[in-house]
């Protein structure tokens, strides 16, 4: 879980600074979903760290949907990484985490498979 | 979309209060769901109101995230309805947001079946 | 206090829309001053929820930052008034949230001439 | 800054776990004022990496208001820190966080001697 958090926080930070870079250039979609997925980060670190609300059926929903949400933003931000490179280490740190949030759930699914 | 921010926020509200009286009763489980549901409320709330970065499948995903998430949290208050006032009242704030979530979730699926 | 709740989740709102909205003009700052007033009205709308938490020196000296950031935003958002509607309306908000601030911050004064 | 953004990511993650454990003792006071820090935490670390919307009166009361918030938090924590190993290592990273800011508002305020 603490390769979970260490990703989240990079993401999240990395998002809200990609979203202020993008409005300065008037990328309106990719300041948006950075927005969108900074909001989504801070929130799932935070359920993560909060071990008595855990509630296994919401978890991993919401782990689902910060995954995607991960994944539509780096396919946003890789749009523009050629040239600007907030996207380009914005992406980065969205499929980190990607790639972290599905081995937890992997992990989390052989442990309870009947969740 | 004005009835469910209007309902994000009224759960949102109801929830952070009730976290604070639920640790000031030890009821551990009760606060930690009610921030996790505040937190994902808050998110869901700006994420409709960031319109440029709407994405279908990650916004009904988020939504069905949120919608569980203020399932569990009422089921959890209602076991202290009748004790707490502020129980009580979250759990109705909750069960306001899932009927809302639901009849948007409803609309989009309509409006856009394969999505 | 009801007021004060109000009219943080009204600017709260605001701010959210018309961060989004400057983001696709390439309004950078604008964006950027939307967004760091959204997300202090946020908290300080949840400090007031804790009731448990309150501490005076805090809340005055949180009360007064939310103030200042509420009064920059407006100060920026009226420079393009003439011609973004929701700048016209992200200032109205901050304004009024300026408003009920300082009336509560003055009751509280009274009520405490030491704190 | 790097410093101060670790320290405010370090204590907002203290400060989320120390509240969920507070709430299961029922330390009322303690879980309302860690969460309070938690928010404020945030909202600063996001303020700090909006670099277009820096705006030197606005930064320089917030980071007083997080500074005042994390010594309350801290002062709170610490009587309860002989008890609960969570209410240590938040009192620990509310210390902290306090030296880097007032680090940095000094560097601040030497740069800038009137603002």
């Amino acid at each position: 879980m603490q390769e979970c958090l260490e990703a989240l926080s990079a993401c999240m930070q990395a998002c809200v600074m990609c979203a202020d870079a993008d409005a300065a250039e008037g990328m309106g979609r990719c300041a948006s979903m950075c927005s969108n997925c900074a909001d989504m980060c801070d929130s799932m670190m935070k359920m993560m760290l909060r071990m008595h609300g855990w509630d296994m059926g919401v978890m991993m929903s919401m782990m689902q949907s910060t995954t995607m949400m991960a994944r539509a933003c780096s396919a946003e931000c890789m749009m523009h990484a050629d040239m600007s490179e907030h996207c380009r280490m914005c992406a980065m740190a969205c499929d980190q985490l990607v790639m972290t949030m599905e081995k937890m759930m992997g992990m989390m699914s052989e442990a309870m498979p009947m969740a």
